[in-house]
């Protein structure tokens, strides 16, 4: 990693993200923003073409939709890599996946549902309490609320904790995901594991996990104060990414929590 | 009303909810279980037929299906009425609905979604803060918890609650309830009413409804701490039933938040 | 009131209010921050000394501590009045308010524990509660958590929430208030109404009133998603409380909630 | 351990663990009350001497006060031995908890300030997050919630949980406790690890622990949904503690979580 300050590009400059990543640059030693720009035709204060982006950057942080990431990605691809690629977008498709993983063998993909240091110590909490109780005795439930201009659901994030639950009982998280309930349906499978959605007003992120037993309940629980938290992790992730292999690591990685 | 105990018979005496009624019966002065009987064929100490509870009772109370409360209702019409029908289930069709009105020109009918003082207390609160916080700037969220043996989503109370919200507003649940969300759902749709479910372990029955606004959230929720309090409330609605006209009412007016 | 923008002078303007309200003040129509100070002898860029924040200001909104805030209404009383004071300090003596009183014979001053809009129909809704559920069967409770930097305990905000369960219960808030339970502490008293408190990170704001009954409670809540509610509510009683006569308002009557 | 069901008293049999105690021995196969007591004069079906209890227990269950509970060591252990005490009394002095390791000389005593399994697991998740995440960056609070009878705050569940927070972090809890915040209290103390408790109505027994960051918090909590909870865990530690030899153990132990 070289001693100035790595150089970042902002994608969905105009985006809520793409400007708390721009404040969080500011008066930092170890980042700088050097360009930002958004999608093709957006006018905006300071905003530059994607080609000059591409030109000054060491890393791009990108929190706009999935096809935007995948198409990003592409063109750092062909253009023969060089430029890390620090992916906060939620919702792929399988398709999308499969590009980003062809494109990451040319360039270095930091990718997470979510940047921050909470959310990631809690994923290990939650694989260890599911590998503790038992299916038969405890039901594990994803609990998530957003603010109303998130478009998917459930979050990338809640996902991401599912999937750690399913990690812990050692089951495909697909096989027993129970994702949207509603009218007639039964008594609860056991070993499921339920997702359930809040939208609403400018709520930042909050995130549940819990196992409820017959006779008790725990939960493990995770919120956001402020949006500034996800961009000093992407941030933190685009300093790490400088010198990484082609791939795509996650924010476990980043924080040393698992092996690269 | 009688200065004797009102005599009850207990409707599903084996599942979860009846033997709570026929405990919250015991050592009561004013009203006393007469009769304990279950579907056709169902075998438990005690069990009476369908028939005999009928010759005894002057209520019955009954948390079952909806179907089985729908053909109850119809017996005891069919029967010339007399005895009044306390009625727990939820999730019924509106052809169900329509059979059951049409049972109570000859009945009376006691049925709310949630027995307990504190949920008929928090839907006039949630009605009120529905006026006053306007549509625009305010999303309304209900969300719910129950155990894993409960059948349907969301639960009749969450979907009084929801109801409470939009008379509030002054529009039409139908027109603005948001049930499931999964998927690409793009961003809430000002004025929806959005509901979550959650299903697990032995839950008694939680409920919230969220006011999210941009830079401030209002939560009003109900806890319930046993099973006894819907037991409670629905023998004192069996008492009240006693000498009122036939038609279907509800726990506002037992607990006179609303005219009869 | 004038049509061009309320002048506006910032007290405490280093803090994080004062800073959130110049940020809040950016931009808008109806008021325009004409001053910033802080305590004498502070330094910070565009910080002016308080005689010339006076010779400006049709108001000053002040974030601060007690007797920070009793001493500046008494210099502009002192003054001869005319200028309208917002103070959003907590934790007054017996003395300071006083003070205040008497400095409000001259000036006119709105002063709030809290400035949301949500906090002040959540303090409606509490009143209400507790006048309708009966002490013998419900024990009210306010519960308060906020950033590591608060320094007195409770919070105003939870403080105006007591008061609002008070009066609804028809009760003097402190004869029955319980501040600080540790050791042995004997069962609860009958009617009391306790108060704990959380301090910890950046945690901006959240209270709830519980109402907790033997078979279930009832939880109404607010949580502050970001600082600048707040600021928004004092600038909103900046511009209120322009040609009010001199006395202390609060934020019930700038929301129209109480009369003037 | 012997094949036959182990015989169990139950001291404190009037009160409501004392009664939940007796109803989940009822239909066991490796346990069985013998013997019911309470102070001495009470009256109540069933209760015998305490001389009689001793005659005949293998073990005593003792949900009571701590004075009653080191009586009840002293006098077990003047007779020599040979019956475990399974102590769930909170609130112990110096004094007391000497007298209790002095018994303990002679007799096999379990004792925990909470007998469920969800709390023993939050125990190590509490301690992990509390060695992961430094104490400059993240506050720890422990909030508890119990219903109004309770006479001593906080819960002996609550000391546990900030005890496990201050053994991660490798610190004296006594040093760090911060217990009954009020007043001005100034900023909150770094590495401190703050109590806040409600108390109303029947609340079972709620527990969290809150690590609060500048820009993100994580919790972790755990509830009670019914009592028969902490009485099954009880009757397990019974079963556990025959033929142990005399000293003092505690639930981590009759898990496995912690060796003997």
């Amino acid at each position: 990693m070289s001693q100035s300050p790595v150089r970042i590009a902002v994608a969905g400059a105009l985006g809520r993200m793409g400007k708390a990543v721009s404040a969080t640059l500011e008066g930092r030693a170890d980042a700088t923003a050097v360009a930002r720009f958004d999608r093709p035709g957006a006018e905006g204060e300071g905003l530059v073409a994607l080609e000059s982006a591409l030109a000054d950057a060491q890393a791009i942080i990108d929190f706009t939709i999935p096809e935007a990431s995948v198409a990003l990605a592409e063109t750092i691809a062909a253009a023969g890599g060089g430029i890390a690629l620090i992916i906060g977008s939620t919702g792929f498709t399988a398709e999308q996946d499969a590009r980003l993983a062809k494109a990451a063998e040319k360039i270095t993909i930091v990718r997470s549902g979510n940047f921050s240091l909470g959310v990631n110590m809690l994923m290990g909490l939650v694989r260890q309490a599911a590998a503790a109780l038992p299916a038969a005795d405890w039901d594990i439930e994803v609990f998530e609320a957003h603010h109303k201009r998130k478009i998917d659901a459930p979050s990338g994030t809640a996902l991401m904790l599912g999937q750690a639950a399913a990690d812990g009982r050692g089951v495909v998280l697909s096989d027993v995901e129970d994702r949207a309930r509603d009218g007639v349906t039964g008594p609860r499978k056991e070993g499921s594991i339920g997702f359930s959605v809040v939208r609403g007003g400018g709520i930042i992120g909050e995130h549940s996990v819990i196992f409820a037993g017959e006779s008790e309940s725990l939960t493990i629980a995770h919120s956001a104060i402020d949006r500034g938290l996800f961009a000093r992790g992407a941030v933190a992730a685009a300093v790490w990414a400088q010198g990484q292999a082609p791939g795509i690591y996650d924010m476990q990685q980043v924080l040393g929590f698992k092996a690269v």
